[in-house]
């Protein structure tokens, strides 16, 4: 089976490439580096040295004896150059990475909202348009994200996997209808992964192409039994107010004794997945894509569900650090809770790592191993979400 | 009053324009003439002779004493420039036609398809994120289609004014909620429309910005009564496949004896409304703009309802040209109702033209008149909407 992993270099991607190397996949990443720019233009770097994609590609290569082509190539802005790549090596599966994933990131400042925006539906639209052209019966999975759904949407209902049968008022009673669950992006970020699930919809139905959206709790953890073969294989850790989830914040802050700096009552509870998980749900979705002519096919991908606050007591009690609580960013509810429907990748086979069995490893084998790295002045957020809000202190200066 | 006119020299923009420049509003039309340079690679031309933008103004000046502004300049790839254009003018509202709006174009190939988006999506992008970075307080109207709701999807119920209450079945009992009528868009075209209610939406609950969005049938009429002061004024009519909607299509065909070609059954209801209620829309849709921090609001804009193989019977009565029946290059529904709610228009004050009153004029002062300028081989359609469909033969070489 051939593969083509767009964005194949990112903290996704590029462990989703090995994995499916590893189990016999034919793979080719195409990527921009454009997730590496961006640490340029942050003035951050991973903490974990992470090395240039053709290192890694070699590495890996002289390890596995697995060969695994890269094309360096913009999805958003060499659309030409991307349709001749399908025709040239038609690919049986495509792996769509390619966006930009920082929610904060695309709150920044104005060019980060236009970039996002540009970036991803642009991108996303040109890999569409590009398997239509090249006439490809391809089985396309995208990485969307749980905060399409927004928090607290649908009371005491579980988030379902996509698709939400309703009651529409009629002059003759009530009818059904099954929906797309109503859009509740938080940031610009996920605004374009609203944007994604209606272009979905639309070429699934005219174009009848085979779509998985995967919506993607927050992925924890580095290492796969992939990366870890050789420090080179190395995944990325990103730490840094933009990019870092809150557990890589968390776990940064304790390593060098920062109090664990929590937004607001820490009451929001967020869906959770450890990156051994992701590139598992990866190969399940591409091994049971949607038939011709059916709608999106959508998984929840995540394991657990923690609030803030409780994912900081975790660390704290890990680890001794304290725990600070500061003013949110966000126009967020304080507290939600998030009841989450998973069935789909339990029904077949997922067996997931949880945050109270692997998150001593990321302590250890990570924040502390390569602590000497961390720019601290990098770790809080400083993204001002809308007019009139604070960002956080730094506690070390304050 | 300071307003904008995006797109401001196109079909629905250019009469807007001098509509509000008449009622007194300090009227700059932004345009990348972006519609004539369409028209260069379709090799069509209006029916009507238009004149260019310069010319136009020139002569509304003229006869009005009224000036207009305008600035060449394209939304989607220059958002710094578009970006202290609003720094400088600092208009009070901004009328948002400055999209790709045809659909049979937008299928018409993969560069066009591409184009749509990328055209569509990023230039509406572009002008909601230069108004955060201008912090501006203004009235935003954008010019959306009644082809966001689908046809027939709601049932016996009228498709309502862009947002739907539904029941939501929990645990404890069905819930209410209002969500933005679920998209179910028949085009490229069509889909960019249901993007940029999902941005509006983002928009006007993060950035607080107070948007309309006017959900428009086909707009049909040429004349205003401010173009038809001058022939030099004249607005654009389109007959061609790609950009001529049905009854102009048929206007034509009916101007040069060719049959009136009917798309499938003709069971296609379709909403209409004239050229000459749409710039008396906007204008009340200015003056009624929803507060800061409301949702956007959506306006029906149309005014009748017709099926297709009617309005082919009602030209055809007034003409004497017959009616010929032809396969249907769109996915979609052969028979359909429409009852759409338009309560809003009706409300504040709008007394519409109705096709069996206005059909004539276009009939003898357009179709006839300006027959001598048509090219009869680019009357009928010829957009692959997908695989395997034809299109349509013209009847007068088969």
């Amino acid at each position: 089976m051939k593969v083509l992993v767009l964005g194949g270099d990112g903290f996704c991607g590029w462990p989703t490439a090995l994995h499916l190397s590893d189990v016999g996949w034919d793979v080719t990443i195409v990527d921009n580096l454009s997730r590496r720019a961006i640490d340029l233009e942050l003035e951050v770097e991973s903490l974990t040295p992470i090395r240039p994609i053709g290192e890694r590609i070699r590495v890996w290569e002289e390890l596995s004896g697995n060969e695994i082509g890269y094309v360096h190539l913009d999805l958003a802005e060499e659309a030409d150059r991307f349709e001749t790549l399908l025709r040239d090596l038609r690919p049986d599966a495509i792996v769509h990475f390619g966006e930009q994933r920082s929610a904060p990131y695309s709150m920044r400042n104005i060019p980060a909202k236009r970039y996002t925006v540009d970036n991803n539906v642009r991108g996303t639209h040109n890999v569409l348009a590009a398997i239509v052209a090249a006439d490809l019966d391809v089985a396309l999975v995208h990485l969307g994200t749980m905060g399409v759904y927004g928090y607290g949407w649908s009371g005491s209902a579980p988030i379902p996997e996509g698709y939400l049968t309703v009651k529409v008022p009629t002059p003759d009673g009530d009818i059904e209808r099954e929906i797309l669950h109503p859009a509740n992006p938080g940031s610009v970020y996920h605004l374009t992964k609203t944007l994604d699930q209606l272009m979905f919809t639309f070429y699934a139905s005219n174009d009848r192409l085979r779509i998985t959206d995967l919506h993607q709790g927050i992925v924890w953890g580095t290492q796969t039994p992939q990366t870890i073969r050789d420090e080179r294989l190395i995944n990325r850790f990103d730490y840094d107010g933009d990019y870092g989830t809150v557990l890589n914040r968390f776990l940064m802050q304790a390593a060098i004794g920062h109090p664990l700096t929590v937004h607001g009552t820490g009451g929001q509870t967020r869906a959770f997945i450890h990156i051994r998980d992701t590139v598992r749900c990866i190969q399940i979705a591409l091994e049971n894509p949607p038939a011709r002519g059916d709608k999106p096919m959508v998984f929840n991908q995540v394991t657990e569900t923690y609030r803030v606050r409780d994912l900081a007591q975790l660390v704290s009690e890990m680890t001794g650090v304290e725990i600070a609580y500061l003013p949110n960013p966000r126009r967020e509810a304080a507290e939600n809770e998030l009841n989450v429907s998973r069935d789909r990748f339990m029904a077949l086979g997922l067996n997931p790592t949880t945050l109270s069995e692997g998150l001593l490893e990321e302590v250890s084998d990570i924040a502390t191993r390569y602590r000497d790295r961390v720019d601290p002045t990098k770790i809080i957020a400083r993204s001002t979400w809308r007019e009139g809000m604070e960002t956080s202190p730094d506690l070390m200066k304050g």
